[in-house]
């Protein structure tokens, strides 16, 4: 099946946001084995995206277009797809009644505007969407599939996930395509690759690995096709089994399972509780650990000393070390440790302290270095980074190092 | 001037990576005045190319491609153009020449696949490329310029900026293109279009307006197009102006300034120091806070007061209170915020406590209760939220509500 994704708005034309959703979608169809032959951003006028289902139709067997469908003037893109297919609107009950109970739930009462959104094409399938007001469509033109979903990332994957994928897989051959991840920290993706060539390299021709970095972290996806569905599903499984071996200590999941997910379970199973004491990070460590559900179970909670005083008055550390070593000194995290084990009166404590950037270096310590410690009342190691001057970046990268810390803490014990 | 973006390629089609060239090509061009109508990603076949430029030569006076320049076999990208045009290839000596000396600095010698990157389309107009071994292009093909740039990133941002740029601003005209972007927080996007339909519908033919909505937030883009750069800029400042008026307090900055960097110059400009007393916003509150460069001036900190108990032995919440109201209450968070006050000694605190979700709802307190307290030694204002049961979109608005509560705090002082 080929298939081709349109994005439908001005934002991207001008350069003002990254066009995620379509890298999203693509990776997405590629899993499910739908080759996507063209990418489009176009112009959010009734001219251009009538001219574009009209092309693509030619080139594709399914099209899918994101964007456009709120109830204010500059979304045209439902009644432009009716226009191109020649479909009257209809007033949708069902529609109504879901965005009724949706503005209920908020005690507030729908406006005339968002009424808009209740008249659909004549014939359109509604694709359900639970996370807002506009529904998905779908749309038959001949041998093409047209489905238009809102722009709002997490509205877009929902309902492509819940109801689209369902109608795709229902015209699928019978060919299988499966995967696993395996998640890392701790190591670069061309290390990573150096380190399992011999295996990669041995692969059968229908099997074959991606490497998906982010900040800090590398996901490795193997993938096989094949018709067989049992012998496929234990060569993968031989597969992920020989590479998590290889690379050991530097696997922390499989699947979707986040490194906080991680962390939780290994905690939980032994009954360790956890606090944090962040300076740089501004509270995106506890964020990040409570970012997975049940975190409460074993995190207590931070001290987020963010200014120099605090970390005096409630951490206890010294002015006499602050004023010797600096806030941002292996000194310095090790009492923080210390002073978040007795008040937060947990089992273990992660302490962060650094210049995140862009501003606030010294010769002595650049933009970007960053001091951490963990551990609990007998030992506590610590850990040095020297990072850039890109402060988002700083305080992603230092949180999975923070997180990782935990993780070999915990493995240890 | 329309130009169509081209990024040649599969690893985009598979959403592999993210297509960043197009973004910032467009942005530059937006700069430029030079509008761009569409942006394409497509596969590296000679058929994909050679139709992509038989249509965009139709709809535009310049494309510009990325990618499918190196001298590895999968690159076609020089032959397909050259094909398209009818244009012969020979060997062109000066970029030899660049080759040569590029790799004599590395030491290395020049491969007979290298070599193949000397052969050039006749007529071209070799765009210098000081950062890597193959050239830009730029091609003509009756009224429309066609331009051919590597898809490495630095390489093809060099030669924008130093070898094409030159040529486009010779043959500028004389249209103008401006926007003016509104920030907003606490009013859904219907609503505020409903609120300024009559200004809106009154536009010149020659405006527009966009409404771009994330999690609690929307932005208003006002774009006007014209000859004359002066009335151009007086009537945008004019609508802008009245918008602004009539939506009065919930716009909270311009531009691309960010809540948090809205916050912090109110409070700084006024000396008044801010701490957080976080529960099921895990820390959200504060990261955001000092996710803006210089937030050390006014944010002291924060107690991610996560477990029960903390509440009591950190921000002093009475455990008879906690008992008699829940931890999810009006009076708890109004007890955190005396706490923080007095723990994080700065003028105002803001507190938090709910359930996030999706699980720890009551009949009474279901999943999505949240009560949020913001204030200093003299009054505390509450507010409650009923929210959904996704955890992250809880935990993202909650804080976009909290950031709100504190820039009307230092409003109304």
């Amino acid at each position: 099946m080929k298939a081709i994704i349109v994005t439908i708005g001005d934002e991207i034309l001008i350069g003002q946001i990254l066009d995620t959703n379509s890298t999203w979608l693509a990776s997405e169809l590629h899993l499910l084995d739908i080759q996507v032959v063209k990418i489009l951003s176009i112009q959010d006028t009734k001219e251009a995206i009538e001219h574009t289902l009209a092309t693509a139709s030619l080139e594709a067997d399914l099209i899918i277009t994101t964007g456009g469908l709120g109830a204010t003037k500059d979304d045209i893109t439902k009644k432009s797809i009716a226009s191109f297919l020649g479909l009257e609107m209809y007033f949708d009950d069902d529609v109504y009644a879901h965005i009724d109970a949706l503005y209920a739930r908020y005690n507030r009462t729908l406006t005339e505007t968002l009424k808009e959104q209740c008249y659909m094409p004549m014939g359109t399938q509604i694709l359900k969407n639970t996370m807002g007001t506009a529904p998905g469509m779908l749309f038959h033109c001949g041998k093409c599939r047209i489905v238009s979903m809102p722009g709002v990332p997490y509205e877009m994957k929902w309902i492509f996930e819940h109801s689209l994928v369902p109608e795709l897989i229902k015209t699928r051959s019978d060919v299988f395509l499966k995967h696993r991840t395996i998640r890392t920290i701790g190591m670069g993706e061309t290390t990573i690759a150096d380190k399992i060539e011999d295996i990669t390299d041995n692969f059968p021709n229908n099997f074959c690995i991606a490497f998906l970095p982010s900040i800090g972290t590398v996901r490795l996806r193997i993938s096989g096709r094949g018709k067989d569905d049992a012998l496929l599903e234990s060569q993968l499984q031989e597969y992920s089994e020989r590479i998590a071996t290889r690379l050991s200590d530097i696997v922390f999941g499989y699947g979707s399972q986040t490194l906080a997910e991680a962390i939780q379970q290994k905690y939980v199973a032994k009954s360790v509780t956890v606090g944090t004491a962040e300076s740089c990070t501004g509270g995106n460590i506890s964020r990040t650990i409570t970012s997975a559900a049940g975190a409460s179970t074993y995190y207590m909670g931070s001290i987020v000393a963010y200014d120099y005083k605090l970390k005096t008055s409630l951490l206890n550390v010294s002015e006499e070390l602050l004023n010797k070593y600096g806030a941002v000194s292996e000194e310095t995290v090790i009492a923080m440790v210390r002073g978040g084990l007795q008040l937060l009166q947990t089992d273990v404590v992660i302490a962060v302290s650094g210049i995140a950037g862009p501003g606030g270096g010294t010769p002595e310590k650049p933009v970007g270095t960053i001091w951490l410690a963990c551990g609990d009342q007998n030992k506590i190691k610590t850990k040095k980074l020297q990072l850039s001057k890109n402060r988002d970046k700083n305080i992603i990268y230092t949180t999975n190092v923070a997180l990782n810390m935990l993780r070999k803490y915990i493995d240890a014990e």
